[in-house]
Protein backbone atom coordinates (compact mmCIF):
# COMPACT_ATOMS: atom_id res chain seq x y z
CA UNK A 1 0.00 0.00 0.00
CA UNK A 2 0.76 3.37 -0.86
CA UNK A 3 1.50 6.02 1.93
CA UNK A 4 0.46 9.73 2.15
CA UNK A 5 3.99 10.51 1.23
CA UNK A 6 5.36 10.86 -2.13
CA UNK A 7 8.88 10.34 -3.40
CA UNK A 8 10.27 13.64 -1.87
CA UNK A 9 8.45 12.56 1.61
CA UNK A 10 5.93 15.87 1.39
CA UNK A 11 1.91 14.76 2.12
CA UNK A 12 -0.14 13.87 -0.49
CA UNK A 13 -3.36 15.32 -0.91
CA UNK A 14 -6.13 12.56 0.07
CA UNK A 15 -8.26 11.97 -2.68
CA UNK A 16 -11.99 10.21 -2.91
CA UNK A 17 -11.84 7.41 -5.45
CA UNK A 18 -13.80 5.46 -7.43
CA UNK A 19 -12.49 1.90 -9.11
CA UNK A 20 -13.54 -0.68 -11.67
CA UNK A 21 -17.23 0.47 -12.16
CA UNK A 22 -19.25 -1.36 -14.67
CA UNK A 23 -22.00 0.02 -16.58
CA UNK A 24 -23.86 -0.82 -19.41
CA UNK A 25 -24.64 1.06 -22.73
CA UNK A 26 -27.94 2.01 -21.34
CA UNK A 27 -26.32 2.96 -18.13
CA UNK A 28 -27.29 0.23 -15.68
CA UNK A 29 -24.55 -0.49 -12.77
CA UNK A 30 -26.32 -3.47 -11.44
CA UNK A 31 -28.90 -5.56 -13.06
CA UNK A 32 -32.76 -6.09 -11.44
CA UNK A 33 -33.76 -8.93 -9.13
CA UNK A 34 -31.08 -9.13 -6.86
CA UNK A 35 -30.89 -12.11 -4.09
CA UNK A 36 -28.29 -14.26 -2.21
CA UNK A 37 -28.26 -16.67 -5.37
CA UNK A 38 -28.29 -13.67 -7.83
CA UNK A 39 -25.65 -11.04 -6.37
CA UNK A 40 -25.60 -8.85 -9.77
CA UNK A 41 -29.26 -9.66 -10.42
CA UNK A 42 -29.89 -10.25 -14.21
CA UNK A 43 -26.88 -9.25 -15.22
CA UNK A 44 -25.22 -12.43 -13.97
CA UNK A 45 -21.57 -12.11 -14.48
CA UNK A 46 -22.18 -10.28 -17.65
CA UNK A 47 -20.95 -6.57 -16.09
CA UNK A 48 -17.97 -7.89 -14.09
CA UNK A 49 -15.88 -10.66 -16.69
CA UNK A 50 -13.60 -8.10 -17.79
CA UNK A 51 -12.57 -7.78 -14.14
CA UNK A 52 -13.22 -11.73 -12.96
CA UNK A 53 -10.64 -12.38 -15.73
CA UNK A 54 -7.39 -10.09 -15.13
CA UNK A 55 -4.21 -11.16 -12.35
CA UNK A 56 -5.60 -8.36 -9.86
CA UNK A 57 -9.11 -10.04 -9.33
CA UNK A 58 -7.12 -13.90 -9.34
CA UNK A 59 -4.85 -12.46 -6.50
CA UNK A 60 -7.53 -10.49 -4.52
CA UNK A 61 -9.15 -13.77 -4.97
CA UNK A 62 -6.60 -16.46 -4.17
CA UNK A 63 -6.46 -17.82 -7.15
CA UNK A 64 -3.17 -18.76 -10.06
CA UNK A 65 -2.97 -16.91 -13.23
CA UNK A 66 -4.81 -13.69 -14.97
CA UNK A 67 -4.56 -11.45 -17.59
CA UNK A 68 -2.09 -8.44 -17.40
CA UNK A 69 -3.05 -6.16 -20.15
CA UNK A 70 -5.24 -2.86 -20.43
CA UNK A 71 -7.93 -5.08 -18.11
CA UNK A 72 -5.89 -5.35 -15.67
CA UNK A 73 -3.71 -2.29 -15.88
CA UNK A 74 -6.88 -0.48 -14.75
CA UNK A 75 -8.51 -3.22 -12.29
CA UNK A 76 -4.51 -3.21 -10.57
CA UNK A 77 -5.50 0.67 -9.22
CA UNK A 78 -8.16 -0.59 -7.10
CA UNK A 79 -6.00 -1.44 -3.65
CA UNK A 80 -2.79 1.06 -3.54
CA UNK A 81 -3.20 3.88 -1.69
CA UNK A 82 -6.73 3.25 0.36
CA UNK A 83 -6.86 3.15 3.31
CA UNK A 84 -11.04 3.14 3.74
CA UNK A 85 -13.87 2.02 1.77
CA UNK A 86 -17.19 3.64 2.00
CA UNK A 87 -20.01 0.77 0.60
CA UNK A 88 -24.22 0.43 0.78
CA UNK A 89 -26.09 -1.48 2.56
CA UNK A 90 -27.09 -2.94 -0.85
CA UNK A 91 -23.67 -3.91 -1.80
CA UNK A 92 -22.95 -5.60 1.51
CA UNK A 93 -25.43 -8.24 1.91
CA UNK A 94 -28.97 -8.92 -0.32
CA UNK A 95 -30.92 -8.34 3.21
CA UNK A 96 -32.97 -5.22 2.92
CA UNK A 97 -34.77 -3.01 6.13
CA UNK A 98 -33.92 -4.39 9.52
CA UNK A 99 -31.17 -7.04 10.12
CA UNK A 100 -32.82 -10.34 10.39
CA UNK A 101 -29.30 -12.27 9.93
CA UNK A 102 -26.27 -10.81 11.88
CA UNK A 103 -24.85 -13.79 11.08
CA UNK A 104 -24.64 -12.26 7.30
CA UNK A 105 -20.98 -10.77 7.34
CA UNK A 106 -20.59 -9.79 3.35
CA UNK A 107 -20.45 -11.53 0.35
CA UNK A 108 -16.72 -12.10 0.87
CA UNK A 109 -16.02 -14.90 3.54
CA UNK A 110 -14.14 -14.49 6.73
CA UNK A 111 -11.10 -12.90 4.99
CA UNK A 112 -12.45 -10.06 2.78
CA UNK A 113 -10.20 -7.98 0.32
CA UNK A 114 -10.62 -4.97 1.43
CA UNK A 115 -7.99 -4.94 4.37
CA UNK A 116 -8.97 -1.46 6.09
CA UNK A 117 -11.43 -0.13 7.58
CA UNK A 118 -15.25 -0.11 5.53
CA UNK A 119 -18.10 2.08 6.03
CA UNK A 120 -21.57 0.81 5.57
CA UNK A 121 -24.38 2.93 5.20
CA UNK A 122 -27.44 2.18 6.36
CA UNK A 123 -30.51 3.31 8.45
CA UNK A 124 -29.97 0.49 10.48
CA UNK A 125 -26.77 0.43 12.48
CA UNK A 126 -25.39 -2.80 14.34
CA UNK A 127 -22.42 -3.35 16.33
CA UNK A 128 -18.74 -3.24 13.62
CA UNK A 129 -17.46 -6.38 12.44
CA UNK A 130 -13.65 -7.68 12.68
CA UNK A 131 -13.00 -9.80 9.80
CA UNK A 132 -9.32 -11.44 8.90
CA UNK A 133 -6.86 -9.77 7.11
CA UNK A 134 -7.38 -6.08 7.86
CA UNK A 135 -11.08 -5.43 7.17
CA UNK A 136 -13.60 -3.86 9.92
CA UNK A 137 -16.98 -3.24 8.98
CA UNK A 138 -18.46 -0.10 10.88
CA UNK A 139 -22.10 0.73 10.02
CA UNK A 140 -23.37 3.97 9.94
CA UNK A 141 -26.44 6.36 9.37
CA UNK A 142 -24.63 9.08 7.98
CA UNK A 143 -24.82 11.56 4.85
CA UNK A 144 -22.15 11.16 2.20
CA UNK A 145 -20.62 14.27 3.70
CA UNK A 146 -20.46 12.88 7.17
CA UNK A 147 -19.45 9.17 6.14
CA UNK A 148 -16.45 10.41 4.49
CA UNK A 149 -15.28 12.74 7.22
CA UNK A 150 -15.74 9.26 9.17
CA UNK A 151 -13.07 7.20 6.54
CA UNK A 152 -11.08 9.79 5.88
CA UNK A 153 -10.51 9.65 9.73
CA UNK A 154 -9.94 6.09 9.77
CA UNK A 155 -8.04 5.97 6.28
CA UNK A 156 -4.77 7.73 8.03
CA UNK A 157 -4.26 10.01 4.85
CA UNK A 158 -4.56 7.57 2.78
CA UNK A 159 -7.86 7.78 -0.22
CA UNK A 160 -11.01 6.67 0.26
CA UNK A 161 -12.75 4.00 -2.16
CA UNK A 162 -16.32 4.60 -2.74
CA UNK A 163 -17.10 1.05 -3.21
CA UNK A 164 -20.68 1.34 -4.71
CA UNK A 165 -23.01 0.31 -5.35
CA UNK A 166 -24.34 2.69 -8.27
CA UNK A 167 -27.03 4.63 -5.63
CA UNK A 168 -24.27 5.17 -3.08
CA UNK A 169 -21.98 6.56 -6.34
CA UNK A 170 -24.71 8.70 -7.36
CA UNK A 171 -24.87 10.12 -3.98
CA UNK A 172 -21.14 10.77 -3.65
CA UNK A 173 -20.92 12.17 -7.34
CA UNK A 174 -24.19 14.80 -6.82
CA UNK A 175 -22.61 15.92 -3.81
CA UNK A 176 -19.51 16.84 -5.56
CA UNK A 177 -17.60 14.30 -3.36
CA UNK A 178 -15.40 12.46 -5.98
CA UNK A 179 -11.84 13.51 -7.26
CA UNK A 180 -11.36 10.26 -9.78
CA UNK A 181 -13.70 7.88 -10.79
CA UNK A 182 -13.23 5.11 -13.11
CA UNK A 183 -15.99 3.62 -15.21
CA UNK A 184 -15.81 0.56 -17.34
CA UNK A 185 -18.52 0.86 -20.24
CA UNK A 186 -19.89 -2.87 -21.38
CA UNK A 187 -21.28 -3.11 -24.26
CA UNK A 188 -24.54 -4.73 -23.21
CA UNK A 189 -27.84 -3.62 -22.95
CA UNK A 190 -29.03 -4.81 -19.85
CA UNK A 191 -32.82 -3.07 -19.97
CA UNK A 192 -33.51 -2.60 -16.35
CA UNK A 193 -31.52 -2.51 -13.13
CA UNK A 194 -30.19 0.21 -11.32
CA UNK A 195 -28.62 3.86 -13.08
CA UNK A 196 -25.54 4.63 -12.40
CA UNK A 197 -26.28 8.23 -14.22
CA UNK A 198 -29.63 9.29 -12.62
CA UNK A 199 -29.64 12.96 -11.78
CA UNK A 200 -26.33 13.53 -12.68
CA UNK A 201 -26.90 15.54 -15.90
CA UNK A 202 -23.95 17.46 -16.79
CA UNK A 203 -21.57 15.57 -14.91
CA UNK A 204 -19.20 16.53 -17.20
CA UNK A 205 -18.08 19.94 -16.20
CA UNK A 206 -16.50 19.01 -13.75
CA UNK A 207 -14.35 16.78 -14.53
CA UNK A 208 -11.28 15.81 -17.37
CA UNK A 209 -12.77 12.70 -19.14
CA UNK A 210 -10.66 10.16 -20.96
CA UNK A 211 -11.49 6.66 -22.60
CA UNK A 212 -9.40 3.61 -24.17
CA UNK A 213 -11.19 0.37 -25.61
CA UNK A 214 -9.59 -2.57 -24.81
CA UNK A 215 -9.27 -5.86 -26.73
CA UNK A 216 -11.37 -7.89 -24.14
CA UNK A 217 -14.60 -5.47 -25.57
CA UNK A 218 -14.94 -3.12 -22.58
CA UNK A 219 -13.94 0.55 -23.02
CA UNK A 220 -12.47 2.02 -19.75
CA UNK A 221 -13.57 5.98 -18.67
CA UNK A 222 -11.44 7.79 -16.48
CA UNK A 223 -13.33 11.09 -14.44
CA UNK A 224 -10.61 13.38 -12.49
CA UNK A 225 -11.74 16.55 -11.59
CA UNK A 226 -10.38 19.21 -12.32
CA UNK B 1 -21.05 5.25 -54.75
CA UNK B 2 -19.89 1.52 -54.52
CA UNK B 3 -21.47 -0.88 -56.87
CA UNK B 4 -23.83 -3.60 -55.40
CA UNK B 5 -21.04 -6.08 -56.99
CA UNK B 6 -17.40 -6.57 -55.83
CA UNK B 7 -14.58 -6.73 -57.76
CA UNK B 8 -15.17 -9.98 -59.35
CA UNK B 9 -18.33 -8.90 -60.63
CA UNK B 10 -20.38 -10.66 -58.20
CA UNK B 11 -23.49 -9.39 -56.34
CA UNK B 12 -23.27 -8.08 -52.80
CA UNK B 13 -26.06 -8.43 -50.43
CA UNK B 14 -27.54 -5.15 -49.75
CA UNK B 15 -27.06 -4.49 -45.74
CA UNK B 16 -29.23 -2.17 -44.10
CA UNK B 17 -27.05 0.12 -41.82
CA UNK B 18 -26.74 2.77 -39.19
CA UNK B 19 -24.11 5.40 -39.03
CA UNK B 20 -22.24 8.03 -37.12
CA UNK B 21 -25.44 7.92 -34.14
CA UNK B 22 -24.15 9.72 -30.93
CA UNK B 23 -25.10 8.49 -27.85
CA UNK B 24 -24.77 9.39 -24.62
CA UNK B 25 -23.27 7.59 -21.34
CA UNK B 26 -26.63 7.52 -20.06
CA UNK B 27 -27.94 6.22 -23.47
CA UNK B 28 -29.34 9.34 -25.08
CA UNK B 29 -29.39 10.28 -28.54
CA UNK B 30 -31.23 13.38 -28.58
CA UNK B 31 -31.31 15.91 -26.29
CA UNK B 32 -35.20 17.49 -24.67
CA UNK B 33 -36.84 20.19 -26.00
CA UNK B 34 -36.08 20.40 -30.19
CA UNK B 35 -37.28 23.05 -32.23
CA UNK B 36 -36.60 24.77 -34.97
CA UNK B 37 -33.76 27.26 -33.27
CA UNK B 38 -32.68 24.33 -31.17
CA UNK B 39 -32.21 21.06 -33.57
CA UNK B 40 -30.82 18.71 -30.77
CA UNK B 41 -32.48 20.04 -28.17
CA UNK B 42 -30.41 20.65 -24.80
CA UNK B 43 -27.81 18.71 -26.07
CA UNK B 44 -26.71 21.57 -28.48
CA UNK B 45 -24.06 20.33 -30.53
CA UNK B 46 -22.47 18.04 -27.73
CA UNK B 47 -23.70 14.83 -29.16
CA UNK B 48 -22.34 16.00 -32.91
CA UNK B 49 -19.33 17.84 -32.23
CA UNK B 50 -16.94 14.96 -32.88
CA UNK B 51 -18.17 14.64 -36.05
CA UNK B 52 -18.51 18.03 -37.48
CA UNK B 53 -14.54 18.50 -37.22
CA UNK B 54 -13.85 15.26 -39.37
CA UNK B 55 -13.19 15.82 -43.47
CA UNK B 56 -16.56 14.14 -43.89
CA UNK B 57 -18.49 16.44 -42.73
CA UNK B 58 -16.91 19.16 -44.27
CA UNK B 59 -16.78 17.66 -47.65
CA UNK B 60 -20.71 17.14 -47.03
CA UNK B 61 -21.00 20.92 -46.09
CA UNK B 62 -19.07 22.52 -48.89
CA UNK B 63 -16.38 23.11 -46.65
CA UNK B 64 -12.66 22.72 -47.04
CA UNK B 65 -10.27 21.12 -44.09
CA UNK B 66 -11.41 18.73 -41.04
CA UNK B 67 -9.75 16.17 -39.20
CA UNK B 68 -8.47 12.97 -41.32
CA UNK B 69 -7.64 10.39 -38.16
CA UNK B 70 -9.94 7.94 -36.54
CA UNK B 71 -13.57 10.19 -35.85
CA UNK B 72 -13.34 10.54 -39.72
CA UNK B 73 -12.14 6.71 -40.87
CA UNK B 74 -15.62 6.03 -39.90
CA UNK B 75 -17.69 9.36 -40.50
CA UNK B 76 -16.42 8.74 -43.83
CA UNK B 77 -18.43 5.40 -44.48
CA UNK B 78 -21.85 7.05 -44.21
CA UNK B 79 -22.41 7.56 -47.84
CA UNK B 80 -20.43 5.09 -49.83
CA UNK B 81 -22.76 1.91 -51.07
CA UNK B 82 -25.84 3.82 -49.68
CA UNK B 83 -28.63 3.45 -52.40
CA UNK B 84 -31.49 5.16 -50.42
CA UNK B 85 -31.81 6.29 -46.55
CA UNK B 86 -35.24 5.85 -44.07
CA UNK B 87 -35.73 8.87 -41.73
CA UNK B 88 -38.33 9.35 -38.78
CA UNK B 89 -40.35 12.58 -39.38
CA UNK B 90 -38.41 14.16 -36.35
CA UNK B 91 -35.44 14.13 -38.03
CA UNK B 92 -36.94 15.79 -41.02
CA UNK B 93 -38.35 18.67 -39.11
CA UNK B 94 -39.23 19.96 -36.22
CA UNK B 95 -43.27 20.21 -36.64
CA UNK B 96 -45.40 16.99 -35.25
CA UNK B 97 -49.27 16.53 -36.17
CA UNK B 98 -50.25 17.44 -39.36
CA UNK B 99 -48.43 19.58 -41.79
CA UNK B 100 -48.73 23.03 -41.15
CA UNK B 101 -46.01 24.32 -43.14
CA UNK B 102 -45.51 22.53 -46.46
CA UNK B 103 -43.00 25.09 -47.81
CA UNK B 104 -40.13 23.01 -44.92
CA UNK B 105 -37.88 20.89 -46.78
CA UNK B 106 -36.04 19.67 -44.18
CA UNK B 107 -32.73 20.98 -42.28
CA UNK B 108 -30.23 21.21 -45.20
CA UNK B 109 -31.13 23.50 -47.56
CA UNK B 110 -31.37 23.49 -51.12
CA UNK B 111 -28.66 20.90 -52.23
CA UNK B 112 -29.28 18.17 -48.94
CA UNK B 113 -26.06 15.48 -48.39
CA UNK B 114 -27.97 12.46 -49.19
CA UNK B 115 -28.22 12.44 -53.19
CA UNK B 116 -30.58 9.40 -53.16
CA UNK B 117 -34.09 8.89 -52.37
CA UNK B 118 -34.82 9.44 -48.63
CA UNK B 119 -37.81 7.72 -47.02
CA UNK B 120 -39.70 9.93 -44.07
CA UNK B 121 -41.71 7.89 -42.20
CA UNK B 122 -44.90 9.72 -40.98
CA UNK B 123 -48.74 9.97 -40.45
CA UNK B 124 -49.03 12.60 -42.68
CA UNK B 125 -48.55 11.84 -46.02
CA UNK B 126 -47.48 14.78 -48.30
CA UNK B 127 -46.14 14.50 -52.30
CA UNK B 128 -42.87 14.27 -52.58
CA UNK B 129 -39.87 16.62 -52.82
CA UNK B 130 -37.05 16.62 -55.23
CA UNK B 131 -34.12 18.60 -54.33
CA UNK B 132 -31.37 19.49 -56.06
CA UNK B 133 -28.34 16.96 -56.14
CA UNK B 134 -30.21 13.80 -56.36
CA UNK B 135 -32.41 13.46 -52.93
CA UNK B 136 -35.83 12.82 -53.18
CA UNK B 137 -38.07 13.16 -50.18
CA UNK B 138 -40.98 10.40 -49.93
CA UNK B 139 -43.26 10.43 -46.99
CA UNK B 140 -45.00 6.94 -46.58
CA UNK B 141 -46.88 5.66 -43.15
CA UNK B 142 -45.38 2.38 -42.98
CA UNK B 143 -44.18 -0.34 -40.66
CA UNK B 144 -40.36 -0.54 -40.40
CA UNK B 145 -40.43 -4.15 -42.95
CA UNK B 146 -42.62 -1.96 -45.45
CA UNK B 147 -40.80 0.92 -45.57
CA UNK B 148 -37.05 -1.21 -46.18
CA UNK B 149 -38.96 -2.99 -48.59
CA UNK B 150 -39.79 0.26 -50.83
CA UNK B 151 -36.48 1.61 -49.79
CA UNK B 152 -34.39 -1.74 -50.72
CA UNK B 153 -36.56 -1.01 -54.19
CA UNK B 154 -35.11 2.08 -54.88
CA UNK B 155 -31.90 1.55 -53.74
CA UNK B 156 -31.48 -0.40 -56.63
CA UNK B 157 -29.31 -3.34 -54.73
CA UNK B 158 -27.07 -0.86 -52.87
CA UNK B 159 -27.50 -0.51 -48.94
CA UNK B 160 -29.92 1.58 -47.19
CA UNK B 161 -29.09 3.62 -44.07
CA UNK B 162 -31.19 4.17 -41.17
CA UNK B 163 -30.74 7.80 -40.55
CA UNK B 164 -32.50 8.13 -37.16
CA UNK B 165 -33.68 9.65 -34.87
CA UNK B 166 -33.04 7.39 -31.92
CA UNK B 167 -37.25 6.35 -32.35
CA UNK B 168 -36.61 5.44 -35.93
CA UNK B 169 -33.36 3.08 -35.01
CA UNK B 170 -34.97 1.50 -31.98
CA UNK B 171 -37.93 0.39 -34.07
CA UNK B 172 -35.62 -0.74 -36.87
CA UNK B 173 -33.95 -2.56 -34.06
CA UNK B 174 -36.48 -4.29 -32.04
CA UNK B 175 -37.54 -5.75 -35.65
CA UNK B 176 -34.33 -7.39 -36.15
CA UNK B 177 -33.62 -5.31 -39.26
CA UNK B 178 -30.25 -4.30 -38.71
CA UNK B 179 -27.29 -5.19 -40.23
CA UNK B 180 -24.50 -3.16 -39.08
CA UNK B 181 -24.60 -0.29 -36.53
CA UNK B 182 -21.81 2.42 -35.66
CA UNK B 183 -22.69 3.55 -32.71
CA UNK B 184 -20.27 6.50 -30.83
CA UNK B 185 -20.38 7.29 -27.28
CA UNK B 186 -19.95 10.35 -25.87
CA UNK B 187 -18.45 11.37 -22.82
CA UNK B 188 -21.29 13.29 -21.48
CA UNK B 189 -24.63 12.90 -19.15
CA UNK B 190 -27.44 14.31 -21.09
CA UNK B 191 -30.22 13.36 -17.78
CA UNK B 192 -33.03 13.37 -20.99
CA UNK B 193 -34.11 13.39 -24.34
CA UNK B 194 -34.77 10.69 -26.39
CA UNK B 195 -32.98 6.98 -25.28
CA UNK B 196 -31.29 4.85 -27.98
CA UNK B 197 -31.42 1.86 -26.06
CA UNK B 198 -34.97 1.71 -24.38
CA UNK B 199 -36.68 -1.77 -24.92
CA UNK B 200 -33.90 -3.73 -26.31
CA UNK B 201 -32.72 -5.52 -23.57
CA UNK B 202 -30.15 -8.69 -24.76
CA UNK B 203 -29.67 -6.35 -28.08
CA UNK B 204 -25.98 -7.35 -28.06
CA UNK B 205 -26.98 -10.99 -28.48
CA UNK B 206 -27.55 -10.22 -31.97
CA UNK B 207 -24.14 -8.95 -32.63
CA UNK B 208 -20.57 -8.98 -32.64
CA UNK B 209 -19.63 -5.53 -31.19
CA UNK B 210 -15.93 -4.51 -31.36
CA UNK B 211 -14.80 -0.60 -29.62
CA UNK B 212 -12.13 1.41 -29.76
CA UNK B 213 -11.79 5.08 -28.52
CA UNK B 214 -10.39 8.14 -30.21
CA UNK B 215 -7.87 11.08 -29.30
CA UNK B 216 -11.74 13.26 -29.08
CA UNK B 217 -12.84 11.37 -26.50
CA UNK B 218 -15.57 9.21 -27.99
CA UNK B 219 -15.64 5.62 -28.67
CA UNK B 220 -16.61 3.78 -31.59
CA UNK B 221 -18.66 0.85 -31.01
CA UNK B 222 -20.06 -1.15 -34.16
CA UNK B 223 -22.72 -3.89 -33.65
CA UNK B 224 -22.18 -6.55 -36.64
CA UNK B 225 -25.32 -9.48 -37.38
CA UNK B 226 -24.21 -12.58 -36.39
Amino acid sequence: MNSAFDQRGLPVMSRVRVHNFSVSLDGFSAGADQSQEAPFGHAGQRLVQWFTGTRSFHVMTGQEGGSVGIDDAFASNWGPGIGAEIMGRNKFGPQRGPWTDEEWKGWWGEEPPFRTPVFVLTHHVRPSIEMKGGTTFHFIDASPAEALAAAKEAAGGLDVRIGGGPATVRQFLAAGLIDHMHVVVVPIILGRGESLWDGLEGLEESFIIESVSSSSGVTHVTFTRH
